[in-house]
């Protein structure tokens, strides 16, 4: 536990394209702000990761079906809802044009992450990476490459929840760090067993990066630098199994 | 939007009882590490809030209903089902002895945010603050009096959250920040509106804080600085309002 914890914005990346250097980028954004040290996680918004990754659709080449345009209501776009549908396992809850949907990777989230953009082009949808764990274990590996330093990394999402308003960031993928930290057994310092004994701690991190990030400003990633969380967790480790999930489907 | 936010833990409380003065703590505790600075939030952990207020039942004063003793099961204590139920505006979901409960205030929560503790003596049981947002006040017009400056104040708690393991902090109570920033209408950097549009900065304030506090090392609350969060949030800003949420009871 440490006593001071730090979050660095990491301005200055361009507008991503498939195929870009997202890992040679990050890394020479941290080396305008003096570098990375060991221990650093460096948080990475999804949607860089995304456009760097290719996974994008042009809504122009997408035939709606016909669940697609009864989920849209009259004020939904069927073309994006059938991309969603496509991303989704399930439909967890529907409300025209909003659904909320169980993403191929098990995620809870409004459209299955699918986000409109205009970045790549008019009218174009950023889908959520294949395999975020690997997104981010490429990235670590590539900053290690140029760097001498393999950071924790987190490929970044902002996901509504149950019961509360607004969205909070929340780790869809990591490497080198622990997700979760599980403190079953554990006690307080008055000696009493705890109640919360799971802690998320890559969704703290995320949430903690999107405090510097922002949305508006277009600061893709961040640095948090000092807290001891090396480890070898998974985003997988941070969604309930469906057998435990009591708010599932 | 700052470049750099810093995560400051505040050690060195001493174990609290009703009628202690928490905000000539934090005061004191923030000297110790420079003293506060215009602009900060001071994040302190509901537990510490809920003993200076005196908001603890004695597990031996309680007689169990017939309630509490079903959704106990054989495993659970029904005296301390009995307390979470007392607490509760309804049972969003039980799974003995499990008990995600509405509570009050409105929040949704394993045990209605009640807490086993043997702090205060033992088989002691910890309530939320009955108006957090209150709690949060006085503590900031306390801060302010005997320093001059009057931070932001989150009080958080550690919830779990629907479809994803483990908990993160969020804030129950909040005064002199906002809770909410709404970016409906913003765009991004490309000129796209938003899809994320409402976020819940004061939960990702908690989140953050909670990573230098840590549960097992007696560390109650932590000053967050470098962001300008300054407003008039409340607390209930971040609870979904019952008409349009969907996955509430």
């Amino acid at each position: 536990m440490s006593d001071e914890l730090r979050v660095i914005a990491l301005r200055g990346l361009p507008e991503l394209a498939q195929g870009d250097d997202l890992g040679g980028l990050l890394a020479e954004a941290a080396g305008r702000v003096g570098g990375l040290a060991e221990g650093d996680v460096v948080v990475v918004a999804q949607k860089a990761v995304s456009k760097v990754e290719g996974r994008i659709v042009v809504l122009a080449d997408v035939t709606p079906s016909e669940r697609a345009r009864e989920l849209a209501g009259p004020d939904g776009d069927p073309r994006h809802v059938e991309v969603i549908l496509r991303e989704s396992r399930a439909v967890v809850r529907a409300r025209p044009p909003l659904v909320i949907a169980e993403t191929r990777h098990g995620f809870v989230c409004a459209s299955a992450g699918v986000d409109a953009s205009n970045a790549n082009g008019p009218d174009t949808l950023v889908l959520l990476p294949l395999d975020p764990d690997r997104s981010a274990a490429l990235l670590r590996e590539r900053i290690r490459e140029l760097t001498g330093i393999g950071p924790g990394v987190v490929v970044s999402d902002s996901f509504g929840r149950a019961w509360r308003q607004g969205t909070t960031d929340v780790a869809l993928g990591v490497a080198g760090l622990v997700a979760l930290r599980d403190l079953r057994g554990a006690r307080d310092a008055a000696g009493y067993e705890l109640r919360s004994t799971q802690i998320a701690v890559a969704d703290e991190i995320a949430g903690a990066a999107e405090l510097v990030m922002g949305k508006t400003a277009g600061i893709p990633a961040a640095i948090v630098r000092g807290i001891d969380v090396a480890g070898d967790g998974s985003g997988a480790d941070l969604v309930m199994p469906r057998e435990r999930d009591l708010f599932r489907g």
